[in-house]
Formats: C-alpha cells, structure tokens, sequence
C-alpha cells in the first residue's frame, strides 16, 4: 500500500491524506464554533517544482555513488522534518539549506563507509530515519562544514532475527512501523510500540530520541523495549551485549538512548517483542471536576494496577478531539493481556474513578482478540494519528496549532499546570489576539504525569513564524521554569535546545561532550544537537 | 538496637550473630550429610587487636581533622569490604593495605572539602557506605597515590523531604537499610528495597552498584526508583532533575547508577517510596521436573502478571535454604498491594504453574497487613537474610562458600545453565576434589532469567584463597563465556574486572574513560574500578 504513495514534500505524511478544500472549509465553520475564531483563509503551498534551493557543494567518491544521490527532489525531501517551524518555511517553499548529498546505504557496510568518507572531508552527516522529528532533530541547515549528508537509513529495514522463547527479535534501525508490525505479525508478534508518527518514523529514530509509546504506565519509552544496540560511530561499531537485564556499571544502551544521533549511527538492535493481546477491558470514566479527575488518574498511577491505557483528557481535549462534549474530563482506562482476562483490574481500576466521582456511561468493555473497541477510547485513537493532518490543513488556514509535552511530579501538577495555562493563554492573546490551550496525560507515573498540551490560535498569512516562535520560547519557559521537563517523548532536537540546556546538569553535558569527542573526534555526527563540540 | 552492637571486623554483619562452636559443629554435621563432605575443622579469626597493618602515609589539614581520623582500628575496619577474598585475609588477619585516613564528612561541604584536599595531593579516594560489597568495590588496595582515603558516608544519613502526594523522599546518600526504613515508617511509607544486605549498606552504594532489590520483576533495581541523584565531582557539583520521567537526552542518572564511585560521590537523592502493601497475596509451588519448573517462571516472566516475588529455587536450594527437602523445585510466587486485593493475579499464576504439573501443597495465602508468612516464603526470607553469616561461618571451618549470580535469555537458559553447572563441578572436583552447586532465580524478566549459584567444596586451612581463585575465574568463565552478564546485581568492583572488560562494549569503556577524565580529571575516585585510567 505505502508504495504507490506519495508523501507530502512539506506536510505530515501522506499527500493524499491531506483534507481537500471542502474538508478544510468545514474545519474552518467547526473552529469557528469550537474554538470562537475563524482562519485566515486558504492558501496553497509552493508546490515541489516551484523550490528553489541551493546547489550540492559534494560528490560522492565512486564507491558511494551506487548509494548516494544529488537529485534536488531527494535533498528537498530530506532537508527538514516535520516541527511546526519545518511545516511553514515547508509551506512557503523555503528549503534553502538541503542537504549536499543524500546517502541510502543498504547494509552497515555503507554506512560505516559514508561515516568514513565524511569523516576524512569535514562533511556533517545528519541520521534520517522517517524525518518525523517535531523538534528540528534531523535540519540540513547546519553552518562551519564543507557540506551536509543526509544518512538515510531506510535501506536497513529488516527483520533479521527471531528469538520467540526470549521473545525478542533483532531488527534493523531503519524500519518504519508498520514494516516492522508486519513483519513481527508473521511471528504472531508485535512490538506494541505506537508513537503518534508510527507511520512516518524508525526504530532507529526511536531508539535515540526515547520515543514515548503505546504503553500509558511502566513501559512508556522505547527504552524498556531495548535488550541490546549497535551502533556505528566514525571511530568503529559498538555493541552491547544481548540481555535481560544487567548491574555491570553504567548501562551502554542508556547512554546511546536519546543520543539523537551525535554519537554514532544505530544500525540494529535486539528488541523485546510480545504476542497480541488476546484479551483487552476498556473504559472511559467522566469527571464534571477537573481536580477529581487528576486525584483519580493519580491513584491509578500509585496503584500498581498498572494500565496499558491511562490517559486524561481535559474537557477541551476531550472536545477537540470529539471524545465527548457535555465539558466532562474523560480518563480512559485499558488493560490488555496475552494470557488471562484483567477483569479484576478494571473492577479495581473502576472503584478508584468511583470514589472520586466518576461516572461511567458507555460502560466497560471485555473482549478478546478484537482492535475496533467502538468508544470513546476508539474515537481517541482515530483522533490521536489523524491529529497531525490537521495541524498541517490548519499552516493552509492561517491558523498556528502546535503541541508540547512535558512531565513534573504531582505535588507540582496542580500550580504547574495552572502556570502554563495561563502563560499560554496570555502569549497567545498578546500575540494573536487569542487562543485555545488543551491538555491531556499520555503516560503517568507513581510520582507524577506527563501533561501533553495543544494550542491553537488565530494568525495571518506571513506572520506565522515569528508569532509561533514567541508561543514556543513562551511554552518553553512555562515548562522548564517551573520544573517539568522540555520534553517527554519528544526529545530536544534544535528547537527545544535552550529549554535543555536549562535543564540538564551543567556537569553531564561536559562528559556527554567527551564522550562524543572520543567516537566523534571531527564532530561530523548531528552537530548543534544537545550540546556544542567548535 | 544498632548502636548497641558491634560488627565484626572481618566477617559478615554483627560480631553476636556469628553462630558460636556448638552451631558451627552442627552445621558441620548437616553439612556432611547434605554435602557429602565434612569441613577442614574449625579455627578462630586473628583478633582485632592483634592485626598489624601499615602506618598511615598522610595527616589531615586541619580544617579536615574533626572529620578524618588515621586511628587504627577505624583504618582496618575500612580497608575492604565481605567478599569470599576479604573474608579469608580478614580472617587470617592480613590488613596490609589499609587507608591511610579515615574522613567521615558530617555534610556535603564536608564531602567537598575532602575531595578538594585528595585532589590537591594526589590521594585516591575511595567512597564507602556501608563496607557490604561482595567484589572488592571499597579496597583500598591502590597503587600509585600518595595516600588513600576511604570516604565514609554514613554521617549523611538523614531523610531530608518526604512528598507523599508524589510518593517521594529526598534522602542522603549514607543513611543504612534500616535507618532509611525507619525514618519513612514515620511517614506510613517504604523504599521496599531489600537486597540482601540491606542491614549492612547504603542508599549510595545501592544507587553507584545497581543493586537488585525487594521486587523479582519490573522494578528489579534500585535504578527504577529514582528521581533524581546529587553528586559531588571534584570539578563540582551535578545534580540532576527532580523529574518522574524525560526524554530530554540520555539520561544523567543512568549514568550515575552503576558508576560505582568513579565519577562523584553521590550525596543524596530523590528515591520514589510507597505506602506498606495491605494487601499480599503468596504461595509455592513445587515441580518435580526442573525444566518443567523453568517453563513455568518464563510463562510467568511473560504473562504480564508482573509477581513482586517470583523466585525459583532448584531442588538443591530448595534443601540448602530448608525450604523443601523433597526433591521438589520450588517457585515462590508473591503479589502485593496498597489498594486491592490480588486474589485474581494469583488464580492467573496458579493457573500458569498447574499447566505446568505444578502442585501447591502448602496452598494461597491472602493476607491483609502482615509480614509473617509461615511457609516456604518465610523460611526462605530467614535463611536469605542469614546467608551472609553462613558464609562467614564456613570460612572459620575450612570450607570454600561463594556465590556468582548473572542474567541471560530464555532461549539461552537451559544450555548456559548445564554448562555453568558442568563447568563448577568439573573445577570444584579438580581443585577441591567436589562441592555442591545450587541455583535459584533472583529476578525475571520477559526475555530471561537472572539466575543465582551457590556452590561450596571442601578446602583446608591455608589453600582457600588460592583454590577460590580459581574456582572464580571458572565460574566468570562460564558465565561471560557463554553470553551472561558478569553480574546481575553485584556489580563489579575489583573482582569481576577481568568478566567485565569482556563484556562491556570497547567504545563504551573509552567513552567512560573520557567522562571520568571530565569530572575526575586527576582520576582520585575509585581508581581501578570499571576502567583503567593510568
């Protein structure tokens, strides 16, 4: 199916995927209603062949050309990902700074000779698994080197092992989600790892950016996922051994784990895999008080019932996201097995929303080996991977709609979130006249929850860049000034750069930085991303 | 209670607990009948005031001196840590390398000030909680230095802040198993982690070692507990966000667990804790056939049912622990709770056990608030806790007693078990001429078990050491050799180097050796410990 598709040289995902004019038109009428402004209007983007961009300054040596590519259309489409920022300067047909070279290495023999090539001419090399990076992880536009390789990793998409009494299995970085839950299917397997870009992203880009998943409680990253990883850096490969668990010093894979790619380039890695479930409960509870709601979602995450869905949506979450719209807050609640049913967890799942209020009108539901679940959980996921789509009809309107996520401990949930709240809700009133701000959990944890929020506010034609920047360098501030974390699964990337540097310990930076001279001794990995090496 | 008692200057624990003549000549009696072999006899250690040992090489400034002491008897008792190593030439008495002062800091400033001094002249500083190690991580044995200090962090042993909405303390580093556990019972609460030196070490050695804990699944190391982690280099001080999860880069903290006092002396941290579980549901079920036994704990392992307890113990442990003497294996299956009963968990558990042949004579428990158990769980928890003294006991009888534990795949597990099994009976025949071997699981994962040897031979009075040596390098051997961790949660101090280097990835190792050279620039911490530096 994905291959007679195209993706959108600017958009999130599919060309075809994006809404027609009509479909636009109707969002506009509901947003006005929904939200109480109504879009600039409807613009095109600058289509493919209209770009202007810079010419290559490399050539490949011989025996990389079967591998690399200077087309325009390939270094267009690899010049940027998919961050608010990437989306307008995408819109406007602004790709002035493209990557020189396109690598598509199809084995890690090619990779390491990319890697030596670039390393020998001062050549930047940016790892590119899907380009879904919401954060400027994967930007060509990078200054003080002879040229820029984009290092497409899609070619090393395979599934190469499969331990099924281990349940784990070695897979290649570049595979995309689907290739690999398709993949794992035929083994009556699956990784269960369903971040919002699942379609457009890699394990690899997963791996390094500790990409937030399918799992609300206990296996929320990527990182539990992880028995082992390979990695090439410029100074050779380094593997870690493959384990369940080990004490022996500092762990290996929690080091190249969020290492966005400066400190070598992920080839494979042995991953935990598990079967389907067979047996799912699942049920939305509605709260008319926010505090309510937050106090049961609090002793869920405390209970050590440990749900595969745990996720609040505030009321205007739960509207935007056509959940539901009588302003109740809707905490959705899921377990799932392989092996036995968890009616006794929702029982006791069910009581903690009842003692804080808690109604329960669709009811909950028990089924095996089914995915339609026909809810308000059902709505949500649909929701939640169309969601994307819209932020990219809404760059066509002239509206600004944009997510950040974070997370803080509970004790500071309460002042934190009414902090950014209000910060929000002030940058946008200044800046656009108005706005909308929603916020929902995706993952929780005993001590505190990873709040997820989506603004939306009106802007004109031209103005979108400078007005975002302030909202963002506003939500940065809310966010890290009051203690949360820049991000929870988004990773750093460039933009979330100054909200990082404020955060991480001055001390760690300086040994990431060693750490990143010793495998990367010319700094040719990613530079500018989490830490300065000139 | 503490306060009143004294620990013995060589063997494990309190001095009162080493079973006098009459228990170790019964021991000695079981033994000959369980083992097959009678011990060497029984001897007495060299008393503590009859140790000579080397004078100390360095004077306190004065500023340190409330703090630092170069009193001999205080010198000794920091020379090494328990194991089988420092049992024997602590028990012979040989304390040739002591440290040449001993700082117990009263605070941080403290802690500081130490660090600054032994930089300034060239003195290796060797972090120490509470001396439990069982490979050689607080030896100060060191090389090269003008001096050594051992850096004794049980004056900062307080419990700083308790978050109970978030579930969180802020606790410092050198505050004991016990102390810790007092201190949050105050406020209803629990770290729940009880290694089996729990009564002997500290939040910091935990933390710098890894250590394996309370809960045989999920949250298995202290790792999983923290929040954040305070630490002091001697280029300042790092510390990291108080945060319950990010995705902000790799993670500093996991980069501080396991580095075993290499990079900083960690000060305090911010531990997640939890209410007491009201609610505890257990019970043992016997195989008759071990691989039946080992199917049955994977199943477990995988079903998502995530037991606090899930322990397997091979027939031969089962025996040695007095637990069963049958012949039977036994799994000793645990769940516990704050806010519901897991009555349904258990059926699920008896169910995967009884599929396969399991019987559960004994039968389930549920109970609400207690902590006696009165079965096969009780009888194993004494004699855990009791091991240690047992070791100790042996030494004094000529008898070689030891442990390796490890972590490896299912798909692996039954062809490294038969050959770590093979491998120690082959070594203990050839160099002790027999032994016993045991096995248990000590924790499990989706992907594998940590299994966990006991083995114990014959010896004679003088041959210890030299015998143990070799029957410790059979048995890392064995189990690096064949695709296991070199240590699950004993970490690797001096005595596990030779496994480690074999294990950790080369690039990893240089890249750790840079990060130490960042914050440790005259490598004064642990020398010897996980990397070479000179």
């Amino acid at each position: 199916m994905s291959e007679t598709r195209t993706r959108s040289h600017w958009a999130w995902g599919w060309e075809d995927k994006m809404p027609d004019v009509d479909a636009r038109q109707n969002l506009g009428q509901m947003m006005g209603a929904m939200l109480g402004f109504t879009p600039a209007g409807l613009k095109d983007a600058v289509a493919l062949n209209a770009i202007e961009t810079n010419g290559s300054r490399v050539q490949a040596p011989s025996a990389l050309q079967d591998f690399c590519t200077d087309d325009v259309e390939s270094r267009i489409r690899h010049a940027k990902g998919r961050s608010y920022e990437d989306l307008i300067t995408g819109f406007y047909g602004d790709f002035k700074a493209c990557p020189d070279l396109v690598a598509t290495p199809r084995n890690e023999a090619e990779v390491t000779a990319t890697l030596d090539w670039a390393d020998e001419n001062k050549l930047a090399v940016v790892p590119f698994g899907g380009g879904s990076t919401v954060v400027g992880g994967v930007s060509a536009d990078i200054k003080g080197y002879d040229g820029v390789i984009s290092l497409d990793m899609s070619g090393l998409n395979q599934i190469l092992e499969v331990d099924d009494v281990s349940r784990a299995a070695r897979i290649q970085a570049g595979i995309f989600g689907p290739e690999l839950e398709d993949g794992l299917r035929k083994h009556g397997l699956t990784l269960r790892h369903f971040p919002q870009s699942f379609e457009f992203s890699t394990l690899g880009g997963w791996l390094v950016t500790r990409s937030g998943g399918h799992f609300a409680t206990v296996r929320t990253h990527i990182d539990e996922f992880v028995e082992s990883i390979r990695t090439v850096t410029p100074v050779g490969v380094m593997e870690s051994r493959r384990l369940p668990a080990s004490g022996a010093g500092p762990s290996p894979d929690r080091l190249m784990l969020g290492s966005e790619g400066i400190l070598g380039v992920v080839t494979e890695a042995w991953m935990r895999v598990q079967p389907r479930p067979t047996h799912r409960s699942q049920a939305s509870f509605l709260f008319k008080d926010y505090a309510d709601a937050v106090n049961a979602t609090r002793d869920m995450a405390q209970s050590g019932l440990d749900p595969a869905n745990c996720r609040l949506l505030d009321k205007r979450e739960a509207m935007l996201n056509q959940v539901v719209f009588d302003g109740s807050h809707v905490l959705i609640i899921g377990f799932e097995s392989t092996d036995g049913p968890r009616h006794a967890w929702m029982e006791q799942a069910q009581a903690i929303c009842e003692s804080h209020g808690a109604t329960c009108p669709a009811g909950i539901t028990h089924r095996d080996d089914s995915t339609a679940t026909g809810d308000a959980a059902g709505k949500w996921r649909n929701a939640f991977f169309d969601g994307p789509y819209l932020q990219s009809a809404l760059v066509t309107m002239g509206v600004i709609a944009d997510t950040f996520e974070t997370a803080c401990t509970w004790s500071n949930f309460d002042s934190f979130h009414a902090g950014v709240i209000s910060s929000m809700r002030s940058a946008m009133k200044e800046i656009c006249g108005g706005g909308f701000i929603s916020c929902r959990f995706t993952h929780v944890y005993p001590d505190g929850p990873a709040p997820y929020y989506t603004y939306i506010a009106p802007t004109s034609f031209g103005s979108e860049l400078s007005q975002w920047r302030e909202l963002k360098a506003a939500a940065m501030e809310a966010v890290v000034g009051q203690g949360g974390t820049i991000t929870h699964h988004h990773s750093v990337g460039r933009i979330h750069r100054p909200g990082y540097d404020q955060q991480r310990p001055d001390l760690f930076a300086q040994m990431l930085r060693s750490a990143k001279a010793t495998v990367d001794p010319n700094s040719i990995l990613n530079p500018g991303i989490l830490i300065d090496t000139a």
